[in-house]
Formats: C-alpha cells, sequence, structure tokens
C-alpha cells in the first residue's frame, strides 16, 4: 500500500510554477495576477482565502484581496466583478463562497468573464470541460487527475466509482474520468438515493468518495487493491487538537488502507492539490493559454 | 414485456404541441419560427431537415430552410448565423450537422445564440444542463427521458448503464440520469475500452445503449426484467427494402426482447422522440420560457 502525498505532490508543484513564472518574468514577462473576492468573515472562507493569498506568494504571483462586508448589496459586488473583467492586469478571478443568502451565487459565477473564471464554474467552462473542449477545470478534480497521472495510475478501461454528484467535484470527477481524453475509465455516480451503492464499491479499481460523510467508505465496501482517493475533509469535534476539531475524510482510513494498492490520507492527500491546482489555471491564464 | 412505442408518442406530443400553438396564437401570440441552415447535399441531412420541417408545419411553427452550396465558406455561414440570431422573428434555429470540412463545426456552434440554439449544443446549454439550470436540453436525451416519464418507468436509485461518450447522446444522457430532478439514478458509462461492459450491463435496471454498433447488446448482457433503450440507428444492406437497406439498432431485438420489461424497438422508438423534442425546445424558445 502507498500513501499518495498530496502535500509533498503540491509543495512540488508549486515550485515548478514558481520555476517557470520567474522564467517568465526573467523574459520580460508579467507575473500572473490572481484576485479574490471575500464577503464577510465566515471562519472557513477566512482560511482558505488566507492560504490562497499565500500560495500566489510561493508560486511568485501578484494577488489581491478584496473584501466586502456581510450587507454588501448584490449590485455592488456585480460591479467590482465587471470591474476585475476589465481590469487587464488581473488574469484570473475568484469570488469565494459560500455569498451571504440575499446574493445569487449563480449571478456572480455567471457575470464572471469566463476567460477569467479560474475556478472553473462559468457554464461556459462547465460546458467546454463536458464536451472536451480546452477550459479551466475545477480545481479539486483537477487535483486528482494530477494525482492519478504523478503516481503514475493507471486509469484506462478501469472501473471508477465516485460517490457524490455535487456540481464542484463529483458531477466534473465523472465527466473528466470518462473522457478518453483524461481517465478513459468506466464510470459510475453513486449518491444519497443509489440502491447498490456498496456493490459497486465493491467492483471499483478506483474509488472517489465525495459525500461528506466522514468514515463512510468501510473496508467491506472495497476491493483489494484498490485505488482510494478520499475528497471528504468534514470537521469533527476533536479535544486533543489546539482547534478543537481534526478533519475527517469519507474514508474509515485505518481499516481501508491495508487493503489498497493507493490511497490518500487526510488531511494531506487531496486538499492541498486544490489550491495548487487554482495556481495552475491563474498561470494558464497568465499566459493566455486557453482563451488566448 | 412491453414496447415502448415512440412513434405513437411522439404524435401524441406534436398534437398536444400543435394544440397549445393554436391557443396562444387564438390568444393574440406568435407562431413559434424554427430555421434550419442545411449545407451541401448530404442524404441522412436532406432526410433529417425535410423531417423537421414536416414537424413544424404538423406543430403549426413557421419554419424556414436555408441552404447554401458545399462550397460556402465558414465567413458566410457565419455572418448567417449571426443575421438569425438578431431575426426577431426566428425564436430558435439549427445548423445541420455535419458540416464539410473546411468548416469549423464549433465555431459555427459557438456563434449561435444560446438562447435560439434549440439543439442544445452551445458550451452554455451544455453547462447549465450539467449543473442542472433551465437549458435547452438536446433532443435525444430530452426524447428518452420523455419515453421513461410518460411510460412512467421508475429510474429513481435504479442502476443505469449507458452505453457510449458521445456528446449529443452518452455523456448529456449521463448527466440527466444521475441529476435528482430528472433519473436520480446510479448511472455507469461504458464504452470501448471498458473492460467490465457485459458485467456492468448484465447488473444494470435500466441499458441505454449509443454506441452505434448493430446487435452490440445481445441476451447474456441483460437482466431480467431490465428496460433497454436503444439507440443505435445503423443503416444495414437490405435487398428486401425498396431503399436497400434498414435501420438496425445496436439491440439484438428478437432475443433481447423476451427478457425485457420494456424495450424501445428500432425504428420506431427513439428516433421519432428527436424531432419531436427539437420541436418542444423550440416552443419553449417560442414562449421565451427559459431565457425570459
Amino acid at each position: 500500500m502507498q500513501i499518495i502525498d498530496g502535500k509533498a505532490t503540491a509543495a512540488l508543484i508549486k515550485k515548478e510554477i514558481a520555476e517557470e513564472v520567474e522564467r517568465i518574468v526573467a523574459q520580460g514577462g508579467k507575473r500572473p495576477h490572481l484576485a479574490a473576492i471575500l464577503v464577510g468573515h465566515d471562519g472557513g472562507s477566512e482560511t482558505y482565502v488566507k492560504n490562497k493569498v499565500l500560495a500566489c506568494e510561493a508560486c511568485g504571483f501578484t494577488s489581491s484581496l478584496i473584501r466586502f462586508e456581510e450587507n454588501i448589496t448584490e449590485e455592488t459586488l456585480l460591479k467590482k466583478v465587471h470591474e476585475l473583467n476589465e481590469d487587464k492586469d488581473v488574469d484570473g478571478f475568484i469570488v469565494q463562497l459560500p455569498l451571504p443568502q440575499h446574493i445569487s451565487e449563480q449571478k456572480v459565477i455567471e457575470a464572471i468573464d469566463y476567460r477569467k473564471d479560474v475556478d472553473g464554474f462559468h457554464p461556459i467552462n462547465v460546458g467546454r470541460m463536458a464536451i472536451g473542449l480546452p477550459c479551466y477545470i475545477p480545481a479539486t478534480p483537477k487535483g486528482i487527475l494530477e494525482l492519478l497521472r504523478r503516481y503514475h495510475i493507471e486509469t484506462s478501461g478501469k472501473k471508477c466509482v465516485i460517490l457524490g454528484r455535487s456540481n464542484i467535484v463529483g458531477k466534473p470527477m465523472a465527466q473528466l474520468m470518462m473522457q478518453k481524453q483524461y481517465g478513459d475509465a468506466t464510470v459510475t455516480v453513486c449518491h444519497s438515493h443509489s440502491k447498490t451503492l456498496k456493490d459497486e464499491c465493491r467492483t471499483a479499481d478506483i474509488i472517489i468518495a465525495a459525500i461528506g460523510q466522514p468514515n463512510f467508505v468501510t473496508a467491506d465496501m472495497v476491493k483489494e487493491g484498490a485505488v482510494i482517493i478520499d475528497v471528504g475533509t468534514t470537521r469533527v469535534t476533536d479535544a486533543s487538537k489546539k482547534s478543537g476539531y481534526r478533519l475527517n475524510g469519507d474514508v474509515k482510513y485505518d481499516e481501508v488502507a491495508p487493503k489498497c494498492s493507493y490511497i490518500t490520507p487526510v488531511p494531506g492527500g487531496v486538499g492541498p492539490m486544490t489550491i495548487c491546482m487554482l495556481m495552475q489555471n491563474t498561470l494558464s491564464a497568465g499566459k493566455k493559454e486557453i482563451y488566448g
């Protein structure tokens, strides 16, 4: 059994990006510039955005953080989105989700110029990904593809079971894993209403768990030698931690790990790759690789 | 075993549409107007477009057929697309595929105003469908959903195996069947590289075959009581037919049918529903139901 070290892989990729940025700058090019809009003071969002800013620094990017209070109007937020769309110095930007109830997330996402939509949430990027055209691929699925690739894990023709059908992980993951140019796998998507979920898992060569239920995948659901990718990051109270909580994956790691060929731990597996893939998308945006 | 009669269902739906159009017109509304661009003289395309014009008549729509010779430039074709985008009388339009080699189909599809893209091929409609937003759903997957619904076939929680991963059938079908608001099924997509295709089929409650290989699905691949949807329409030489050929499905009908609970024949199953769903999308466009 081999542990897939997302933390080390992410560090390596950030180093690769930083080197490329220095080459670009040395040749008179421009540092990629990622902007982030943060509304309110949600603890999780604060942490994510802080980590994104730190990752930008590690990669040699310019970063801008635009903060608004919780009570900002949708109109003001949309105005800022349009400003960033027009800002020639900003290569890509994100609006950190969730947004307050009174603002339509979908409206905000659709207001972002898809050519700067490094989160890959705009319908044009979603659609282009589904039909296999160049686009920004959302960070989490992209990070998983990258881990599979860097660990030389064969996916073509394999049975890949995806647990969960969210718009940001399960669905795009399925679309990517089934495409010839990415996973080329036989893909099954299971969810809360699936009657044969356990049977599907038991015959899977690769399981990608993204349902947000701690310890959902148990040893009896896993075939000997399977590859396990755990996207779950549920906060579970843990008095032994300084923060008072720990992150818990969707997989019962201790009993599942011994049966696997490869497994991602939580934390330190898929998580670190996510921000790193946002950096890769921003680099692509800076280089105008996708939309010219 | 019950045969799913696509021909009768399509006729019924066209009648329903025609009645609604007459109500709209009686109330002072406008007849929906579908335009079609046909380039060249491909036999299949001529037939499809002719049938679309006839279906428009049956539904009480206005229809326009715009013909270009094979040697039309991409520029001229794109100019016509822009004209139709601007034409207030045209509610929806299609460009019949395939196009000649020297024209980029993707460029033409993306030039169509997504609000008039009743084929549902524009990346915005593809993306909106993937994340469950209102949009134009491509005709073939939409027709299959409609058949399942009208025959009261339970899909929620069932195992649905889709054979084929094309952009116009397999992929959108998978996206729809997995979504809670449509199929809510456990969806598996198999294709030419799938190593466990037969096993997947044998455990399927619903098989949707769209690989274009005549008689590919045999009785040994089908569970007793399964629902079989056959999207295949391969032309096979047949001296006994006046045309010299017959349409052959992906399913070996004679041996599979006795094992099924429901099955679509070829012809007369999914085929007739396709044009009928294009009519439904055009009616939606005329009523400005989706994009206002």
